[in-house]
């Protein structure tokens, strides 16, 4: 397509419209392209980006969200890849798969930075898989995920994974953007809970403890009664749904039945009682109003000069020197001659 | 001080050096006004708030900050006279008591909108009551609560009481600026925990189990086995403190000093540790973060142009015909347009 003539290697502009259609026609490449186009931190693609998601957006939503968190270790690399081909298999589901990555660094340990440890749902051709992307998108760290979910929802994916990968603020940001969220465990009289951070057990919708197989399930089993009586303890979610507990095993395909079960009680209840919907736009008027946030913070802490004038009264605020409010003022007086 | 041949009212400005001198001297009425003049809702009255709390900042922090919450019934009130009383009387304290409102309504039910129901502590020469604030304080909601506590501390109270109203966020505000976080609660099998909102047992540094008297003690012995074993299972705190769950009994003042044994056990430790101080440099460095994210809130959503605009946006996102990403882009451009 690029004039061969010219030497210069030319930026090429995405054709959006044939890019919508290739999605909405359920074409993997297609799909990737766009995926990487609102993962772009290039201001230039901004714009077609959010032309992508607007053509997009009215063929989304017909689909089942579905956050999973759990420490490293966990198995979630093998539960994913054992519940992907369950679902496509038993329920004739079609699976996307993503990761949400909100820290500055690329994730370690995740499976979807490595592909190769997803060898059966990889290559199903009813599965699409999504590596981490890279940190610092442009229009504020998660926004992409949340975009990658409407363009695999218009390809036609039915069931969406949202790994997180356990960094930063990732759970939450995987909880705001997902219907129910699943916390993998693993038996071990608490011990495990070390790795979770505080207020994660309270997010859950459902919690799987996973590796009860061999000498671990008598194990998973107490560890099933221990859980389910906490959870008891926990005031009761808005979704009308009682958190539950079950055990299964990955590796062994053990009550993957049940795993799914817990997801689609879940559904059934919050379609009867409308929390289903309702959780959906309260999503969406959220992540307007974070995009606005996100978007000041851009022009606030994206320009240099105001960080440097941000960090001199953060001393003199961790000095007792000057009040927050105060320093607060200072900032947004700074902040309007820098966009004027 | 007001001219008396001139009839009309005249706009009085604060005297603030006066005013600090007062406050560092330890007198009530400079220490009512001071707070009044932070959580004044005129504009011209946040230059001299600032420069007010300026004074007083490089002799705060000399104190134990201790924050409050439990859902209404489990005697809130009766639990901060009879405590107040404690701590004055047995631990030569001197204590202040403020309220958190972020609601945009008066408290209803809270004690501290009702000082009769505090007849020893509110009259006592070694304490301070300060009822909610009325709503809509300039600079953020709970600016003037932190700044109070700032003034109290630069007044010579050794220990400042804040409770929560347990009304929208109040338990997450209260949670960031106090040193510890007591969880107040009632006996009777989990159905007390109906009222409390989620994650809150997760942010407590301590569970103090109420009116442990009469009939009542017995199952107050009971809950406080179950939520130490439930508390068990919560990952661990980074305060490297374990919540530990006691009883009392605020109306016969039975156990106020295991009660005090709680907080006074976590200060010790968490001063050891350095958690202490890194914690109230998180807490001044987050009010910064916040007050800037406020400022430009107020400059943002105190346009009623630019309100009605995101009213317009907020419901083609609900309809799904633009992206949030993209409304939010529209909505910088017109902030851009109005502050200029």
């Amino acid at each position: 397509m690029q004039n061969k003539n010219f030497k210069r290697k030319k930026v090429s502009f995405p054709n959006v419209k044939e890019l919508a259609n290739g999605i909405l026609n359920g074409n993997f490449p297609a799909l990737s392209k766009g995926i990487t186009l609102c993962e772009s931190k290039r201001l230039e693609d901004r714009k077609f980006a959010n032309e992508l998601v607007k053509e997009c957006l009215p063929h989304s939503g017909n689909s089942i969200r579905i956050g999973i968190t759990g420490v490293p270790g966990v198995g979630k690399s093998t539960f994913i890849e054992s519940f992907g081909i369950y679902l496509i298999e038993n329920h004739s589901k079609k699976v996307a798969v993503l990761a949400v990555d909100p820290s500055s660094k690329r994730s370690r340990g995740s499976i979807l930075g490595d592909k190769t440890r997803m060898n059966q749902l990889s290559v199903h051709p009813n599965a699409f898989i999504r590596p981490s992307p890279s940190s610092g998108a442009l229009g504020g760290v998660t926004h992409h995920s949340r975009e990658s979910i409407i363009l695999c929802e218009a390809a036609g994916f039915d069931t969406i994974i949202v790994e997180t990968v356990g960094v930063g603020q990732s759970e939450i940001e995987v909880k705001e953007m997902t219907d129910f969220f699943l916390l993998l465990m693993l038996a071990g009289a608490g011990d495990d809970l070390q790795g979770i951070k505080r207020g994660i057990m309270e997010m859950t919708d459902g919690v799987l403890i996973n590796k009860a197989d061999g000498d671990n399930l008598l194990n998973a089993k107490r560890a099933k009664r221990e859980y389910q009586s906490a959870l008891h303890l926990f005031p009761p979610s808005s979704s009308g749904s009682t958190p539950k507990v079950e055990i299964c095993s990955a590796l062994e395909e053990f009550n993957l039945e049940k795993a799914w079960n817990l997801i689609d009680d879940f559904v059934t209840l919050t379609t009867e009682n409308s929390y289903f919907e309702k959780q959906r736009q309260e999503q969406l008027n959220a992540w307007f109003k974070k995009s606005i946030q996100e978007r000041l913070n851009v022009a606030l802490f994206g320009n240099e000069r105001i960080n440097t004038y941000i960090g001199n009264l953060e001393k003199q605020v961790s000095n007792r020197e000057i009040s927050p409010t105060e320093a607060a003022e200072q900032v947004f007086e700074e902040f309007k001659k820098s966009i004027v």
